[in-house]
């Protein structure tokens, strides 16, 4: 049944499909949306939505991430981003919420992004979410993990995030020791959470290096670039699918570790949420909406990571006036009510009113929900 | 035959097709357009054409429908609307003709819509439609059937249509004893319509529940929201399709019981109206296509009533300005003759000519007219 | 091998594709570009190119007939268009060059055209181009060729095209006697070209009619509206196919009569051409691509037939100011040189390199070459 | 497995598919950027990058050919281009970067190329790229290839490559004798490349004269309306992959001869330049992206050699003024760092980071990458 499509003579694709080409089909019956439960569990930590943060200095500071987790949410820190780098990046952020760099917005980010990383900021950082009574969550580069690991880690955190654009458990280097992610998680005694990848394959190998979480994707959105300067496109709905069978194969295999899925990627309204989790996610990861709150460190302004990669940038800059709509608090982002009808705002009202109209009660079993594709 | 497509390991989707993504294709036949019929009836009622107006407040109003009824289809005014909260509306229509309120378009619909519905005004609409001597159809939605069918029987209406975004037969409530469509609708001695619904099993359930009429679709058009904040889409082809199917099955579970099927969804011009027929349909509800005609009670603005959700809007605001044309008649609308080539006036004269065309002398032989996909 | 598409349950639909669907594989041949023959023959009448101008009055008059003939083209006049309405029609096409009516471009092609036919025009016209030495060839609606063929007839002209939206050989009619194609034909002894026609069927119906040449599709282009108006749509490399097919059966049954396929819809360029014919045609029928050159009566304006229609207009009228290119002759637009690169200028002799590079030396042989689906 | 789509009856169509129809799909496996090798070699001559030149006279001159080859690349000097019918083209290209000209930019085009070649003018040329140390490559067209070629050979090229847009080992010719590849080629003792070729039959009999390399496609980037002008069409991602099964065959039907493919057409960022190589390219024809930088000998102008043709030009002219980023060096545009995020700059570097990711150290193994279709 899965289309492989011979594209010349013996070469072949396998056809993937974008959550935009899926969309859900209600089933016989219908809920209540009051009976409706969005909550969702990693490892000993509980939420009340689905919802991880991208770790974007545009949308992610350690006083968002305490909010967010106060809403019942995951905030995660980039230990690479300019938290990490600036004592005060709040004058660069302010700046960076409408640039206007004659060199043009690329060469700004890269710019900002050239200062060291400190390792004392690391740690400070982690003591300013943890006082906000959040969950804390960092992230980290696979290429930084053995340096910055011990600070991280000694600074306290609850949820480590290694994450790459792509990132593999078998990475092979002629010149340095790569990092081995199964020895390394087996030494910990906190969950982590890895990728993003983008197969069955890469993700069933991610699963067994411990992780209790995968990300699926590699957080591809409308100002990503990555199809245009890799070739590398990750058709979302083919890739948590693809990942949800490892899940359930990985589960097989060990009588019973249940590792999350959390999808990154092509994700921009309550619906798209939906379609992530009706394709076997677990949670979403959730940067560029969360730019439209009032809370978003960068007035509004969206960059990818990748977009300040110093010498071969990945996604466009978008300034915080791109976003003509008033902003709302996180709180009316996440549960409404909206005064805009096009999915942004609400986000997981949404998600619960969906789940109402098809017929489910958790996020689990809305991963059964059928599929229509047109 | 059927498309099933496996989008990841294990996950598969249904292909589902929209109007737009069909056509007709003529027979070998050709007919006079003078002996082509379109006449429909639901129950004991006689209809020249087979179109039902979508109760909403922007294109139905008593006067409205008394006017379509003389001209041979079926009004439905919506009991939840503003005719039913409001003594004079008229105001508010004036206003919603070209809406410039500071706080967004949808947030003045919210507004105008939380004011409470008054059982008396749904009597003195009921009248008004009756004394215009055509056929009385109101609109409830299935939270408020209960609350407001008493109200709306003893009015004395012909048609009680029970519609909500997606209906189930089958819905759960852990908290409220939920409507149990077949017992209320067998209390019943007149025709009920139920919908939309979506799929081929509900569209049979819902047959089962005693209904003369099922709605297939959620009214989704151009300026629908449905998919972005739901993750819903009903592609109408499909969609209408499977509910024919239903139809054809409960016509032999029952030894004989015809439901009609009515489109609700994409259908914008006179070959709309043709291609949802050839998928199936018995007739079609048409809401914002009416908005161009002089009779317009929100002079030619559009609004869906799920776009004034208080929560959850989940459809755009479209003022009268939008529409460039010059107004006609409401029946110059429906039989023409129409002087631009768009397909928006003469929506039966089209349909009329379209089933010449392609060979085929009434509504319900036109069911068979060959598809084309391109 | 053929799709079949199952929309719904139990309800299928062919798979359509239009000629933009499809282009031309070279196959493993070149060949010299002045080796290539574009030689039409309909009947005893020979052409240079297998060209058919379509009965438009934008696009032809008496003058513009001869033009194309002397050129290798067969001109096609509408003996119920302007000329055979109008004693003196130029001020009306002057006006139509560019319309600035109050009440709209429609409407002001259907004032125009509710003047009476004068059969005394017809038999006027058809002098007038049988003096340029061109070959004549009429055009009449099935609806009017029993009132007005003895007109045509008696005037003298050497084809008759009998051509409506959609034609077919078993047309019903309650109230009057429907046009007998198949006697009507056989009573002539003159080439008779009938059409359109949309599907397998009812090309071979028409075939058995005894016509010379059957047109293939309705004449739509980008200002067509017939799939807005009726549903009904042609996908042109799809029925010209079919057609082929038609043909090819034919020929076997009859033991050898050849009748030739006149593709009308989708052809804007040469490269349309090239494709209209791989598909299986013998000769295209062109209007639009007409206008631009300076013999086009209309100043470069534009309108099909149908959008003149009084009660059902089927087609958008395009002012000839919406041609912003230069005018070239009509010799340039068939034969160039051209001196813009969109294949809207040297249309045959695009035909022509195309055939070259395929490695095609007739029309006849090009018929074969291989198809690419993108 | 590969689709054969009867698009009629009896009709058949072959599925192609287009370099943006497909993205890499990365292994298990990720590898240091560090370790990964771009190198490619052509007969005896050595390339850091799998790159030649297209020889527009928009983005190749003598000097520009030098620098190219400096950098790595194989730089392509048009034997029929300006710089052969012209002493001195600088004025020329420098009215070429920003033409306005009252009869249209493609007759300005159409003149300047109606000056007659000068083989003088050849073998200077060749002496230019001679002295900047490059390698040295010629192209000609196969019509002038019998005239022109002693020329170019005794001015001493190390490569010569016989270029048309569709070229055949089989061409047919009634008037002269036409050029036999395979004799030709045989009694040359350097590296000859040859094509375009559009199917794996032509790509095999090209083979089969000899050719060192042979080109895959026919240069069609976004200004080329080949398309629109001959219905032909290469649908690159289809075609690569076709000829790559032709080496593959011819490979052992020779017990091993390699034929290099390189890919003209579609390749505009880094991730085409990906793509092609995945479907089975060994290099890359780059003419467009090579005018972003400040060597580009036409000032940021871009024109397809058969943008010129005198009778039927087949590609729009592009202004200088259309490129409206700042000019980067040829260095910074092959090898980085880019300041921009659209994969138009660092294009090898771009294509050495996706080889990283997708697990593979050279050019040759990254062929083998998955492919998805979305």
């Amino acid at each position: 049944m899965r289309d492989v499509v011979e594209i010349g003579r013996g070469k072949t694709a396998h056809s993937g499909y974008n959550l935009q080409d899926v969309s859900l089909r209600p089933s016989r019956r219908t809920r209540d949306v009051d009976d409706v439960s969005t909550a969702w569990q990693l490892d000993a930590y509980q939420f009340e939505i689905p919802c991880v943060a991208h770790p974007s200095d545009a949308t992610m500071s350690p006083k968002t991430a305490g909010e967010l987790g106060r809403l019942g949410g995951l905030g995660v820190l980039n230990a690479e981003g300019l938290w990490c780098r600036y004592e005060d990046p709040t004058p660069l952020l302010a700046e960076l919420s409408d640039l206007d760099f004659k060199g043009g917005s690329t060469a700004r980010l890269q710019q900002m992004y050239s200062e060291p990383i400190k390792p004392e900021l690391i740690a400070q950082r982690v003591k300013e979410i943890r006082d906000s009574g959040a969950t804390v969550a960092l992230r980290v580069s696979p290429q930084h993990t053995i340096a910055l690991s011990p600070v991280i880690l000694d600074a306290g955190v609850d949820v480590l995030v290694i994450q790459g654009t792509i990132v593999s458990a078998e990475h092979v280097s002629v010149q340095d020791e790569p990092l081995n992610l199964k020895e390394f998680i087996a030494d910990l005694d906190l969950p982590v959470v890895v990728g993003g990848c983008t197969n069955y394959m890469t993700a069933l190998h991610l699963m067994r290096t411990g992780a209790a979480g995968v990300i699926v994707g590699v957080g591809a959105d409308w100002w990503s670039t990555t199809h245009d300067v890799l070739g590398i496109a990750v058709p979302m709905a083919s890739a948590i699918a693809d990942a949800a069978a490892a899940r359930r194969d990985y589960l097989d295999e060990t009588g019973g570790r249940y590792v999350h899925l959390i999808a990154d990627g092509d994700i921009h309204t309550s619906g798209d949420i939906a379609k992530a989790i009706a394709c076997g996610a677990d949670a979403v990861m959730i940067g560029e909406p969360l730019r439209e709150c009032d809370a978003a460190p960068a007035g509004g302004a969206w960059w990818h990571s990748a977009a300040s990669h110093p010498k071969l940038p990945r996604g466009n800059y978008s300034s915080g006036t791109d976003v003509d709509e008033e902003r709302v608090s996180m709180e009316t982002l996440l549960y409404g009510p909206a005064a805009i009808p096009d999915g942004t705002v609400n986000l997981f009202g949404g998600l619960r009113r969906s789940m109402a109209k098809c017929g489910y009660s958790n996020v689990k079993e809305f991963q059964k929900v059928d599929l229509t594709l047109s």
